[in-house]
């Protein structure tokens, strides 16, 4: 495969991707909703829902929801129902929208400053000087200025950043498209919203994974008309690309989770615990907020976190291989080796949702959850002969890689085994986290049980529940280390992760599945649609709680071996060879990097506590000074629900962003490279275990109690119905688990990732001026 | 000094402090407790309470307990209460007997066959030869024979497992001999009872720390009578005191840790939860077990546990010293430098009780916090004065020290600053550790207040001051490795963790005065004493949560230097020189280190929720069967809540015991030295962290709920009364940290460090034959 092949398939893979998204788009699109309010005609957070006049015209289906009937014409939720629908989705839409602009002006002053600083930091190198100096690794050549990678470092981290909130917002854009159309679809059936419910799921999966690798390919080509053959010096300013992906991605992901969990335990706490109303119930005067706070933190934080873990371990992946034989050689199609992976993802993933939206259609509530699993299952399997391919098709039979100051020898089928070890170790992650999350299985089951004596029990074991399951994905992961690492060195690591991120298309669609059918749930419920339809999103939302703790336990998974890559990079860029664990200033560095991940769940679990207590305070303060409220007569002040959580979610989103930002800056300038390197290594061991146990921990909670809700079995039975005392317990759990799941766990990611990919742009810096205390 | 003057000074200070644990002892025995029921006359967990007969008695002073004047007798709480304090302190001592007695057995049985596996595997190190061996560190010397070693190496296991049993079984006896007697003093005012306490734990305290010593110097000279000048051998044969004192400790911690908190989570469920009766009411059928559970997992685990730290860290600087410069000279005074500290340290603490008992008396309940508070500045500030007197006593002022390989420069003011900065670390993390679980400032206090929107809010909230309470502790124990590691590389480390210890007899005391306090007011209850008096030994009670926390906070500091100390001597023992971060063997093993907390977290965590869902069910049987329970017409089976707590903890602290054993046996014997090592490191960068969160979370929702139940301010008045919506919500947070302070986190100290003293006691055998598969 020579130049241009590599420059043939990239670009057509990514366009590809992109008309798969759209022909998805349009498929949804297909479902009509009428009564759409004109954007921007004020109602933001405000809809009129009509509950006064309209609120007896349901025909509400009692207690007859045991034998459902699907594909079936549900003639009571009626035009009436689709005008509130629409009005719904449009209040969330315009919500959404609202929040993610103000946080957008936020961040861009962000960007703005640290554009600044990565500049100041990196020209000043050399001492901002304009002179050619000799490469670092290709010896007696001549290589760019310093001040040049400055600049198009800076440029690289600009158009990581504005990729990634694009990819974030589009995101939203599709959930808040889609949300009232699987519910609508639900008239039709299980499978027909089953259907929409997924296909947008798909359509952020494709958008987003063909974008990224578009705009870094279209960047390196760029980027290369200046550098030309100083491949040393493109490559390493392009990891400005991952910088910019993630800082985005942490904003996102940490501003959304405080604002979404915030909306959310302030619902909860006063409407199911203390008023005894359903959740989603349009007399909540937080549910707006909680709906809003869905699509900004699960599907537009997540959509940036993943985009963010692909940025990052291409670039470390063509980092390492710029300064191997592959950058010696100018073997263009062998250092593009990670995008050919990524695009060979493209198609397998399309290939893979066939298989849920055609090839075999899902009919019945029980087919749910094992058509998600299969696409797992087939995309890894795909995958996997897909990679064997491309790599034997793109690489060298042999060639070497660059390995802490020395060249390693590396055949092409090693680094086909580090695709595939991180493929699997991807899907033993998945597999275990359902095994953990999913009510079908006896952890949840568990967990429910000990609701009978109450909630502290309840957490007892959630917890305990969350701490045994890390043991498996950090085994997995150990093990994809090991092998990967010792075949190919650390670019061994970053085609590992590549590999578990290259079904990533596929990932994102089964885990933005999960807001979208949560969102199809509550606006049905916010509707009033029959009990029926409600039935039939909860079945879709239930294995959507899943595919999330999933789609986490894939973020994670993937987070820690492209933070190791990173490090690596890292530690290759700043000339070191050893670091040493038996030496104070690698220890030291350990301990308290060890610390970081719970100074940093620290600050956003009580971020989201304090949120809730003013929600709770004003929700409390709305029914009982709304006359009517409760009865159904009056609307609540919605708009005041979200500001609380646009407010506190903006101004709490700060300290953490700081910590995650600062510490390697402060620690690399003041401590130096060996310091640094142990603070990313503690956060790194740290923080896996901790983001993998909260975020299970809280997906067992939410799971156990909509297992007691649902009442499936003569078990669940004993312990219902929503009211009774083991449901009160297992409410608390839930609401425990939500700053657990959605805020500090999935952050944890970028925590890591984000300080390893800062280290490794600014490494230039610190091997120059760093470590001003101790040297 | 000299040879004979270290020689005179170690005995005769042990002597001094088990002369001083007498005298304490003494003055505590005077407090007369009558009615003794003869020992084992068959009352085993089965006291006649005769509430039905002499309930009606009790002078109960109803609400006019606000105005309390001091030192006044309370003619109320006569003979007959006496008798009722006599009965239940027996009770509790028969069944606390009892139940170490049967963990005995199994520990027996367990210190048998592990004796025989170090005999194995180290005899199998030079495949039982008797034949003599050149020296490792000395050069052209002959060693005695590897299987010398074995053979010393079990005996001093034999001798540690020992000690550490008897350590923990003393502690408990004075503990259960002090309990009553410090109700009984409550009679005469709050000054008395806090000096019977305090002085209790002082014979605890002194009595361990002094045994300790003596021990550990009597197998140094006995075991010289056969090693002579080969103190590489006989210092490695030491180490074996500390695996046996941390073994006993493991399972002291763990099995009376599930005990304890078996017990307590099910009486509260029931009973506080429940049936709304109080804490300690002899109603309750598990009162009697929880009762027994603070002496046999908070006395006799802490004392094992810090027993432990103590005896490992002194071995880690011992076997260090002996293959340095002191090693090589055969500089007796200087290799015992470790002794003489805590030998100074013994004679420090003497005086710093002096000022809690003797110099400044406790007179009112203000008093109490800041007399044990004082204690600890006490004791640091002159043992800082001490170790510079030692130091310069016994070092020479320049020597050489063992540094992965090499010998390293060190001056004897070096080691100075490594013991003061052990010192001071330790009290910035008690300090830390006050503030944080105190309901005298804000963190418990928002804490408490989060209660307003129920457990949810409070459990939240608590998750993160635990967090959050982790970051000052490891910044200071990382300054002390960096500071000590600097200075003096691996023994440097050792110094600072025996700095920290070198109050420990201080230390121990205010710890053990925490459940002593609490178990007096538990008697108080119990035998229907006057409000008066429970009011006073709930102040005691306070402050002792409160020490309690300071003392677990102490454990884990200690606990993060003693395994770094550990972890350095068996790395110089494997002879490896670099453990590189930057290679799969290692930081896969971190990885999978880091995860071992958790795995061992979620083994204690289920094993308390499991054994307290069987003890709710107990209680709850108890409460419909038996007629007239809640009336206090008739007895409950207490023997039938203390068997199922026994039964519980015996069964449940195999695995989490073989999981802390096995690890390092098998990861040195399948996967090498590096590997292992690398487990090690991450254990301890992880274990730390979710030890601290994990205590100090549970104190703070401890003392939340005090806070609330003292009612001592308007803020605390407006969450309270005791029974009101936020007091539950407290309760339910309280019962969650039980496990969490008491248990699992106090459990992993002693997995951080047992890992890393089992790797240097079989390091010879990793040595020679380790790595099977990966090498």
């Amino acid at each position: 495969m020579g130049f241009s092949v590599a420059d043939a398939v990239i670009p057509a893979c990514a366009v590809v991707g992109i008309a798969f998204a759209l022909w998805q788009w349009f498929l949804v699109a297909k479902v009509k909703v009428s009564a759409y309010a004109p954007a921007g005609n004020g109602v933001h957070g405000r809809p009129v829902f009509r509950t006064e006049d309209e609120g007896g015209e349901d025909t509400r289906i009692g207690g007859g929801g045991g034998g459902e009937s699907d594909d079936e014409e549900d003639g009571g939720d009626g035009p009436a129902a689709v005008a509130r629908c629409a009005e719904i989705q449009n209040a969330i839409s315009v919500g959404a929208n609202s929040f993610l602009f103000t946080q957008y002006k936020y961040l861009a002053a962000f960007t703005v400053i640290f554009a600044v600083v990565i500049f100041l930091f990196l020209g000043s190198v050399h001492r901002f000087s304009t002179a050619s100096q000799p490469c670092q690794y290709t010896k007696g050549k001549t290589c760019k200025p310093a001040l040049a990678n400055a600049v198009f470092t800076t440029m690289a981290f600009l158009l990581g950043a504005v990729t990634s909130v694009v990819s974030g917002f589009l995101g939203m854009r599709i959930a808040t498209f889609a949300n009232a159309r699987t519910t609508l679809e639900a008239r039709r059936g299980i499978g027909a919203a089953f259907a929409t419910a997924f296909r947008s799921g798909a359509v952020m999966g494709f958008l987003l994974s063909s974008l990224g690798l578009l705009v870094l390919y279209v960047a390196i080509k760029l980027f290369g008309l200046y550098y030309h053959d100083d491949w040393e010096g493109l490559y390493e300013s392009i990891t400005g690309y991952g910088l910019g992906g993630s800082s985005m991605a942490l904003f996102g992901r940490v501003g959304g989770g405080i604002y979404t969990k915030a909306a959310d335990v302030g619902a909860d706490l006063v409407g199911k615990v203390e008023r005894n109303i359903p959740e989603d119930d349009p007399r909540n005067p937080a549910v707006i907020a909680d709906n809003v706070g869905d699509n900004v933190g699960d599907i537009a934080g997540m959509g940036s976190d993943l985009f963010g873990s692909y940025a990052e371990s291409t670039c470390a992946a063509l980092f390492v291989a710029s300064i191997s034989s592959f950058g010696a050689d100018h073997d263009f199609a062998a250092v593009c080796y990670p995008l050919l992976i990524s695009s060979a993802g493209l198609v397998v993933c399309l290939v893979t949702t066939l298989f849920a939206t055609d090839f075999f259609k899902v009919k019945t509530v029980r087919g749910v959850a094992p058509a998600l699993k299969l696409q797992l299952i087939i995309s890894t399997a795909l995958m996997t002969v897909a990679a064997l391919v491309v790599t034997f098709a793109a690489l060298p039979a042999k060639f070497t890689m660059f390995d802490f100051g020395e060249q390693k020898q590396v055949k092409n089928w090693h680094v086909f085994f580090c695709v595939a070890i991180g493929l699997w170790a991807g899907l033993a992650i998945g597999f275990t986290t359902e095994y953990f999350t999913s009510n079908a299985y006896s952890p949840v089951r568990d967990v429910a049980d000990s609701c009978r004596t109450g909630a502290a029990t309840n957490v007892i074991f959630g917890l305990a529940l969350g701490y045994k399951s890390v043991i498996v994905p950090v085994l997995a992961i150990a093990l994809s280390i090991y092998v990967s690492f010792t075949l190919a060195s650390i670019y061994g690591i970053a085609i590992a992760a590549l590999g578990m991120l290259s079904t990533v298309a596929t990932g994102l669609a089964i885990d933005a599945y999960g807001p979208i059918s949560d969102n199809a749930g509550g606006i049905a419920e916010m509707a009033g649609m029959s009990r029926r339809i409600r039935q039939r999103t909860d079945a879709l939302d239930a294995a959507g709680n899943t595919t999330a703790a999933i789609g986490k336990g894939f973020a994670i998974g993937s987070a820690a071996l492209v933070s190791l890559a990173l490090f690596g990079a890292f530690v290759s860029r700043a000339g070191v060879t050893v670091i040493n664990v038996l030496s104070p200033k690698v220890f030291a560095g350990m301990l308290a990097g060890g610390m970081l991940p719970y100074w940093f769940s620290a600050m956003t679990m009580k971020s989201v506590g304090s949120a809730a207590l003013k929600m709770v305070e004003e929700v409390r303060r709305q029914f009982s000074t709304i006359q009517g409220l409760m009865e159904g007569r009056a609307t609540p002040d919605y708009a005041s629900c979200v500001r609380i959580s646009t407010d506190a979610s903006l101004r709490e989103m700060m300290p953490p962003g700081a910590l995650v930002l600062l510490a390697p800056l402060v620690v690399g300038t003041f401590f130096g490279v060996h310091t640094l390197a142990g603070l990313l290594a503690g956060a790194l061991v740290s923080g896996v275990q901790v983001a993998i146990s909260a975020s299970n921990s809280g997906g067992a909670w939410d799971n156990a109690k909509k297992y007691i809700e649902a009442g499936a079995s003569e078990h669940a039975k004993s312990l219902g119905p929503k009211g009774s005392e083991a449901h009160m317990a297992a409410v608390i759990g839930d609401t425990i688990g939500d700053p657990l799941k959605d805020t500090s766990g999935p952050s944890l990611n970028i925590l890591i990732k984000l300080m390893a990919v800062e280290s490794l742009v600014f490494a230039p810096f610190f091997a120059a001026h760093g470590g001003l205390i101790v040297n």
